[in-house]
């Protein structure tokens, strides 16, 4: 038995068994958890019941982000913690439900501990963390915080021309009040965001710790690489006639995975759109996404201004005109440093480093005291159905995190 | 005024301003008409009322090709001529159209000359040449001529799931009696496909000529290449920790265009499918299909070998299994010498080339004394919508597949 096994385990598994089946894909065993979506919906109604089954009051902001109050929501110095429960295409079980069950776990833990509640609490669940359906990442913290506009909001179309408005309309939710939420942010005196560990950059399972703090998160952003060339027919057009895009799209893939291992950088193609996409046919349009993070802002842009030159260079050698659009940027977050000591101390010096991924900690880390804890994920694998992590681990997590609260709130 | 300029003028400017805005996508310009679709569905329609309107019978069999006879269609000998009518994504308006308008203006013209009909004519409009549905080319010819079975037919599967059976029926076509259609092949004395030159491999611009008569089709096929990596999350996964599939597919895009260029051949990787797509996501899957061809088969075969050679070494340093399969081969097709030889001498001196692109006259080409017309394309673009030909070159086509048709009709 782990020594964190405690009063938060038992209700951790529930509703870790009840979340489980939601938006999961029978064939992957991945979920499509996307936001506005029945699947998206489902999550929702999971969490309002969560809330109304502890008589914790339950709030939708108009931004449509989640929140369950313990205390009165009115009054300034609120704790915060959770994630969020939407997912990537065919992500894994644990990328941010396991934020918000251990919220509601951690809040068991307190109660069943007796704390002393000398601040409200809030758990919350975030709106469109992941981006996976209209492209751009944390909605619904972006426009609580302001650094995402109503007008841009508006603006944002999924993949079968449905905006952002109609979608959440369509899911029973009031767009119309879209917008920085500051007077809300204000009351907020700490944030707390529990996460699964991404990747082995962390080293939990080398330090062979269950639990790590984050000090900041990578500078990163979304670059959109259009490859236009001329569609043609790929069974009787003469090489040397063709404009293929698909070539310099391949070799601008190449040149993004060497100019990042040269600065210690990351740069990834993961998806593309190709037009017309038949067997048969030269492509007239290739379009990329690259996505790529470095430790600081100018490592960072001299990664993509490298990959810029490549794809222009070999572009003009196969005659296709290539052009570039910053889709997102998010500046380097270095979170709460004296939030950060408290809690590494806390959990008796827990590691603290820093990270390559976006959460909605790191929009929020401008406006709010903020921190993340870790949880250990023993292969790094993320984004995948594989993505794992230990009973135990979770457990512990779910304690830490109750051990952070019970300071915060005292 | 070209020389060309005859009866058939007028019939065909008819003819082409009604097939003109079927199934047009309007924000490309280019063509979507797949197969059993509404948009195919109407250029069928179109189809049988251009043979109403001659008092022509129409008959569709039980493939599904639509057949317009003058004449007794249980007579032997019968010379047909025709296309087809569907179109790959976004294809021009002249790749299958040209060959029907023109088979329908031949026989006009070859009325207005009081023409002896010695044989039955039939003018053909062959279902779903293009594959740019079912991922099969030439489905309507390779049933009736017995190389593709009845079972494969019922197996083909489009993107959502729907069966080429269902497909069939939902457009009104019994698809009960797929199959070999040998007594049909065994009456027609000579198919004439008449169609606009692809790429500049004919050189019918250099030589200053509207129309030239093919000599063969290079050998081909598709191959699909499947590239399994390992799903993760693109800002937290160390370079040196991923199996990233990406990187195979674009070192394999650029060694399978090197190889085609120095076996003087044709590789093209136009059609991509990455799971999940996600910008943020290192792919688990990246699926690419090679479409390659060569002027023999030794060459083909070679160079193809040689692509999944370089694919398999990239992809054992990447951490990337690679699975290759043939979806569709297609041996040279050396078209009736005699028929070749006649037309050429009908037209007086026409150049006689091979030709990259499959064509349902390749498929019947086993089965029937075959022969292709090709009309002068000035870009050389095809399968695009800039594919583009000259009135006068296409009047120049009517005329000279009337000329053709007389001979063989007499």
């Amino acid at each position: 038995m782990s020594p964190y096994q405690g009063a938060s385990s038992s209700s951790f598994h529930g509703m870790w068994k009840d979340l489980l089946p939601l938006g999961r894909n029978k064939e992957t065993g991945g979920y499509r958890r996307y936001a506005w979506t029945p699947a998206d919906t489902e999550c929702r109604a999971w969490f309002e019941e969560q809330a109304r089954a502890r008589g914790l009051a339950h709030e939708t902001d108009r931004n449509g982000n989640q929140w369950a109050w313990y205390g009165d929501p009115a009054a300034p110095g609120a704790v915060v913690t959770g994630s969020h429960l939407d997912s990537v295409p065919d992500g894994g079980a644990y990328d941010g439900p396991l934020g918000v069950i251990s919220a509601f776990a951690a809040y068991d833990e307190l109660r069943a501990r007796g704390a002393a509640f000398g601040k409200p609490l809030a758990l919350v669940n975030f709106a469109d963390e992941e981006g996976a359906r209209f492209g751009l990442s944390c909605v619904g913290s972006r426009l609580a915080a302001g650094t995402l506009t109503p007008e841009g909001a508006y603006a944002l179309r999924d993949a079968d021309g449905i905006s952002l408005p109609d979608a959440m309309e369509a899911a029973g939710q009031d767009p119309s009040a879209l917008g920085p939420d500051p007077g809300r942010l204000a009351r907020i005196g700490a944030f707390v965001e529990l996460h699964i560990e991404q990747g082995r950059a962390l080293a939990l399972e080398e330090r062979d710790t269950p639990v790590g703090v984050a000090s900041a998160i990578w500078p990163h952003g979304r670059w959109r690489f259009d490859f236009h060339g001329e569609a043609n027919h790929a069974g009787t057009t003469r090489l040397e006639d063709r404009r293929d895009p698909m070539l310099t799209y391949a070799n601008t893939v190449l040149a993004a995975r060497k100019k990042a291992r040269l600065a210690g950088a990351l740069a990834t193609f993961g998806k593309v759109a190709v037009e017309p996409n038949g067997v048969n046919a030269v492509p007239s349009l290739v379009r990329g996404w690259l996505d790529s993070r470095a430790a600081d802002q100018e490592t960072l842009e001299s990664v993509v201004a490298e990959i810029e030159r490549a794809a222009a260079e070999r572009g003009a050698r196969d005659g296709v005109e290539v052009r570039v659009e910053a889709e997102s940027t998010t500046p380097v977050v270095a979170f709460d440093h004296a939030l950060r000591d408290r809690l590494a101390a806390r959990l008796g010096g827990a590691p603290v480093l820093p990270t390559g991924a976006g959460h909605d900690a790191g929009i929020l880390s401008a406006s709010v005291p903020t921190a993340m804890l870790f949880v250990r994920n023993p292969t790094g694998v993320s984004h995948s159905p594989a993505e794992t992590a230990a009973e135990d681990d979770c457990v512990a997590g779910v304690t830490a995190l109750a051990d952070v609260l019970e300071g915060l709130i005292a």
